[in-house]
């Protein structure tokens, strides 16, 4: 290993570094595991007060005052958006939205709760018995896997509440008859949360690093992490199969009743406007804030455990923190010049490609995002003669490039100009229902291919530029750069939220339009030039917002693949202190890690298993509630009073029928995983960590592809409606079938594995300790026991989560 | 390592065992790389003579003996098939649909030749330059790949041929009113193809061990090995991708016209038996036999790679060709047990339960099969103290039990009376083609997790026993564990094979009478009472035809999932020769198979990128053709004159666009799998192991997931049409949508991703031992070139796959 290393940019660093150095080697007893023969240690943040430095702490509350800001950001652009001009009839649609989007979070609050139970025992018991903590210190872990889930909830409410006010505002503004407010105000919507939710998740992270007591701090990371990962599973599994229950329950009344998809008539619409919150809103939101923490967590306990030299794993730390500040920062100043380019370019026009704007963003934010990565690396590790900092800030902008890459790829098969959405829409017409559902997943099986090779490619590089040198300085610096390009992935976390979220506020805006029927309301015309001094422009409005609702589709199905690549490109970095646990630091039992040790063979097939039950058993859970609804909603709808609007009464029953079957298949799904994760983990660690890979490999490849299959049919569907406007034709019908096979391939299965694979990972790495400290505590019996009993319970509820939720009918009906 | 095992039954061994060993460890230089630093060895036979000894070549060739005589039961069936009585109204369609099978089978000899050349590139340049082999032996090797390629294209001959005997013959027997024969017929076929096939393949690999030069001996097994599974894989994607656009294009006549499956009256019918054959028979007879051979070579190549001593060597060989031709003896002595009883209980019945003696017939041979194994082993190996015997014969029974288990499995996800295909139907009622989607692709992905959990457990158990000495014997005892599992898996070969082509056969016979019209001869009933002497029976020959067609269907549905488990199960066998070669008998660089070697990683993650886009590709290639075919069908069928039959002339075009996507869409799939293996060879030797096991394990689970998704939609077509009689419904329309998207799912990707993932591991060995071999030569920057060129030229034909097998026609249209 290198001497501390040259630095430029604080060089109190180096001495602080040598005294650390001193007292180093005396701080890892603590969270060694009692039984003698344990080696599992998860790291202690012992040094690492030391290690940052007095400068490294200015640095790092420099970061902090920065996310407070954001915070700001946020907060200001939510009262923003509140006070923007609605007129009534809008604004009682999206409050009615949000009070049942209300209810809906409610309800999963009080599960989360049941839910962290089960985790709380698997930390108790590990903490407590195993190591050994004090009540005081097992407290404060378990108060912050309780702080993590808080925070994917609460970023969860704060979206909801914004996307709620966006989504009336943006309908209402669409009267103006000019597009830019069309596209600003979810853009703002977008940015508003992006922003609240990575400047939390810092602070968040700052506060551990920063003030909490170093013995703990490492588990109190591990702690939050889990929460996060448990709040972010659960809700997006359970808004996945909500939304999508809703979405198909409306869209199948196209083809049996040839009406329009926001019909007032419709009592499924309520519901559909409520999922988009429930999965597209609160399932990214929760998501965003865990993927960020996450990888961040991963990298920390990476440098802790892999980097040898004191005053190295301060600088990294500091290093770290401080990229991701410079990076919100950057999201910022982008939003801002694109904001004022778009402003300038469309104030006057009476047409725009609602794309364009959003592309553009992204794009510039990457090379904002990559020039801050060079600068604050310069600043803080410095270029010297070995140019570590040059090499860690390309491999972070092989993930940003990732973060601008992905997207466009994504949009070669899904945008509506793409040659397999026009396939899609082509073999449709001699071929129906039929070769629209092969087209479609022909497409997303092929955008597997080019996402997957893509992120191999861009890891490959990431791992070439590994080998140069950074062996120097830590051990295993092929996983050092694979975490950082997950970094990079997320690097622009703001706007890739802001994109993401920009669905959702459209989707709903349109359906705001339609339910509120404000172009019946008597002398509307009128009433808004006197109250809001304009002539409302109704044909424009409807169009605009459909076209923008196009652009949300496309942006919210470029966000997925970023997501989803975060958690494999992660997973490696994640599953090291696993590693570095059960080698001793890579020094021992390393064959094991091994195709020729069966046990991690094994491991590796399993992961597989899991995830094709997974997608089958989400989308079970929406088939079999999608039943219901349209079974309910062809029961209730009234057609014969064309203006009539559904009652609130038969609405909100079919709200009920999507919460009840999310929450149904929601618990089997999570307890599945969790006792699964228990039971792999005490059969033998080393099949943990193959299934811990392959889980994230195997999910990787289902996300995409679904996530592009269910894109590409979404979007064939709109070119049928708007560009072939063959609305209520055989050839429409046919490309229903598709989309509507395609919600729960998108926005259920696919979107859900992220987090699951995060959190089985994470989970998994405290199972993995649990097993291994009882075996060597002279349980190996209970331990092989446990895992039998946990597998059992495992394969009772992935029994249940079909033959539980099955149609409760006959078949001779 | 023991001293030469305890010998009860072969005491001559021990003696030659000694001797042998006396001049082993000279005979290793044949074989090895000239460049000095190379360490790569294929196996040569070089002790294998001395090892396997007087004794156990009178034991092969009685081995060889009882295979002849299984060629013999074949011939005879086929003679016996020949000579049934037959009306030359059906004779005719039968013969027709023969002649079209050649005519196909013919163009697909001319396209095997073609992709033969791109082979034998490979090994002429790596035997002849590489290895410095004279011509004469580069030319040995050479012709036993084009043997190897030659049987896979025979036995599809073969069971063409028996099958258009059988199909007209089972239609014809149909007409006496009783079910017995028209079980019978069908089932002789399925033997006659299974022992052929099977005897064929022993017989060979015995001509290759006991009488071919023994320094050539290993070279030409994979030889032989990487031409059966090149013959195999163009045959099962070729055919795969012609049925289904046959299949396809007159299923959706159903729906377009209402007319029935099988009118004469739509130019398509003939493709579709045409398909059966090509795709249903075809496909699964190559694919038998090289499954079958390549089990063998994986095993034969890890004896003499892994086992130290030569005594043991060539015991273990003598033992493994002994099983196999004891499991031909078992399958032979269940199918006449099996035939007897049923004869007796049906031979006056006039309804049968056609599946019941089809699984009778799995069972009996299971049970007959672990007899004949653990008396064999008792026999050859004995039972020393150390029971070895017992426990190979435990760890081939787990496979023997899978191979029994699985198909039962498979049934609680596809069979007409399971749950999953009732939900399929349940959930079509309300939600129509979209929830049908849904719920068959459930299906699919349970069944992943089920049939993946429990390959694993019996792979699991294999690893268990295999620690309990085996080690003693051999390195890596694991990797022969999970060989000797594959190997039972295939023990039944020949009831798997018949099985399996139960199912085509019925499926013509259906089409066969239809297609005769042989109802509407004048006279017929007179005509038949006087030339054949009995009174037809209209009505219940064409019920008990539709249910013996369902039986079929079954039974194929179960015999995929025993094929493609051979394939993941035998690959870590497979991949072994190059470990070793790599690892210098996983003495160096083992840490490099480990997943902290990123190469290696990433190799994990390409797996899943080729398993998706292939699933994708071929799945192109039957959505581009379906399309020109239901186009082409829809032009010219005429039904204003409802008896007229549709001329040879559409007939024959019809064919001939099935032909003509079926040879594009393999061409540019293979030489994609072709280039994408040369290049992640020559990227790292470890990239390639790790993509090679990836592509195993996603292969593994998209077959199983797309093979019973498939089964699930057909049976549930099958549920609406025999017990709902609602043909013609839109319910009846819905199911037909999830049977045509599971067409190709279960009868093109799924069942070509076995001979894929088996063609790349085989030709994989072969390509990183020409790239490991020029790198030791020095010509290490000439193979990472070559491996962006090799990529390049994939990565074209991959872009070519879809983007060049598109729909010709303007979305405008």
């Amino acid at each position: 290993m290198h001497a501390p290393h040259s630095i430029r940019a604080l060089p109190a660093l180096a001495l602080l570094a040598l005294l650390a150095g001193c007292s180093s080697g005396g701080g890892d007893e603590e969270g060694v595991i009692h039984g003698g023969e344990a080696s599992l240690v998860l790291p202690t943040l012992d040094n690492v007060s030391t290690a940052i430095g007095a400068t490294g702490h200015t640095l790092l509350i420099i970061g902090m005052i920065i996310c407070v800001c954001g915070l700001g950001f946020g907060i200001l652009s939510y009262s923003q958006l509140r006070s923007l001009p609605v007129h009534h009839a809008m604004l009682n649609i999206s409050e009615l939205i949000y009070t049942t989007c209300k209810a809906y979070l409610t309800k999963q609050g009080e599960f989360l709760m049941i839910l962290w139970v089960f985790i709380t025992v698997v930390i108790v018991g590990y903490y407590k018995f195993l190591v050994g903590f004090p009540w005081s210190r097992v407290g404060i872990i378990v108060f912050f896997s309780l702080l993590g889930m808080a925070g994917s909830y609460a970023v969860a409410w704060f979206g909801i509440r914004v996307n709620t006010f966006a989504n009336s505002r943006t309908a209402f503004a669409s009267l103006r008859g000019k597009p830019l407010p069309t596209h600003q105000i979810p853009l703002k919507s977008g940015m508003s949360i992006g922003m609240v939710l990575i400047s939390l998740e810092l602070i968040m992270m700052l506060i551990i690093l920063l003030f909490l007591p170093r013995e703990i701090g490492g588990a109190c990371f591990i702690g939050f992490a889990i929460g996060e990962s448990l709040g972010a599973s659960a809700l997006r599994i359970a808004g996945g199969i909500f939304t999508k229950i809703a979405d198909i329950g409306s869209d199948l009344m196209k083809i049996v009743f040839k009406i329009d998809e926001d019909d007032p008539r419709n009592p499924g619409v309520i519901a559909d406007c409520t999922g988009d919150n429930a999965g597209d809103s609160v399932g990214p939101s929760a998501d965003g804030f865990e993927t960020y923490g996450v990888t961040g967590v991963a990298l920390v306990t990476f440098i802790l455990l892999a980097v040898d030299d004191v005053a190295m794993q301060g600088l990294l730390l500091v290093w770290i923190f401080a990229v991701r500040a410079a990076m919100v920062v950057a999201s910022g100043i982008a939003y801002a010049i694109n904001h004022a380019i778009a402003g300038r370019k469309y104030r006057e026009a009476k047409e725009m490609n609602f794309e364009a704007p959003l592309t553009s963003l992204v794009w510039l934010t990457s090379i904002i995002c990559i020039i801050f990565t060079f600068a604050t690396t310069a600043a803080i590790l410095g270029n010297g003669e070995d140019g570590l900092g040059w090499k860690l800030a390309l491999i972070i902008t092989c993930g940003t490039l990732a973060g601008a890459l992905i997207p466009e790829l994504v949009k070669a098969f899904t945008s509506t100009k793409s040659r397999h959405v026009r396939e899609t829409v082509k073999s449709s017409r001699e071929g129906g229902a039929s070769l629209n559902i092969l087209s479609g997943i022909v497409a997303g099986n092929f955008s597997a291919y080019w996402l997957g090779i893509t992120i191999v490619g861009l890891m490959a590089v990431a791992f070439g530029i590994s080998t140069q040198g950074l062996g120097d300085y830590m051990i295993a610096p092929a996983v050092f750069a694979f975490g950082l390009v997950a970094f990079g992935f997320l690097g622009m976390g703001p706007v890739t939220i802001a994109v993401d979220s920009y669905g959702p506020v459209t989707d709903n805006a349109q359906s705001v339009y339609e339910l509120s029927q404000i172009e019946q309301i008597d002398g509307i015309g009128d009433q808004i030039a006197t109250d809001f001094g304009f002539e409302p422009n109704w044909e424009t409005s409807k169009l605009m917002l459909e076209e923008n609702d196009g652009a949300g589709n496309t942006f919210k199905a470029t966000a997925k693949p970023v997501l989803i690549g975060t958690a494999v490109v992660g997973a490696t970095t994640m599953i090291f202190s696993i590693i570095i646990g059960l080698t001793d630091g890579l020094t021992e039992n390393v064959e094991n890690l091994s195709i020729m040790h069966a046990p991690f063979l094994l491991g590796l097939i399993l992961g597989g298993a899991v995830v094709y039950w997974f997608s089958g058993a989400s989308m079970q859970a929406v088939t079999t509630g999608a039943y219901r609804a349209v079974e309910f909603i062809k029961e209730h709808i009234h057609l014969d009073s064309s203006s009539e609007r559904a009652s609130e009464k038969d609405s909100r029953s079919v709200v009920e029928i999507c919460t009840q079957y999310a929450q149904q298949g929601m618990l089997n799904i999570f307890l599945a995983v969790f006792f699964s994760t228990l039971a792999f983990a005490f059969v033998e660690p080393y099949l943990m960590i193959g299934y811990l890979i392959s889980l994230a490999i195997f999910g990787l490849y289902q996300a995409i592809y679904m996530a592009n299959a269910g894109g590409a049919w979404d979007n064939a569907k709109k070119v049928v409606e708007t560009d072939l406007h063959a609305k209520g034709t055989a050839l429409h019908d046919a490309t229903i079938v598709g989309d509507t096979v395609g919600d729960p391939f998108k926005d259920t299965s696919s979107v859900a594995l992220n987090p699951i694979i995060k959190f089985t990972t994470l989970f998994g790495m405290l199972a993995v300790e649990l097993a291994v400290g009882l075996t060597s505590m002279g349980y190996g019996l209970t331990v092989h026991i446990g895992a039998g009993i946990f597998f059992l319970i495992a394969v009772y509820f992935i029994y249940r989560s079909f033959y539980g939720m099955r149609i409760q009918t006959e078949i001779s009906e």
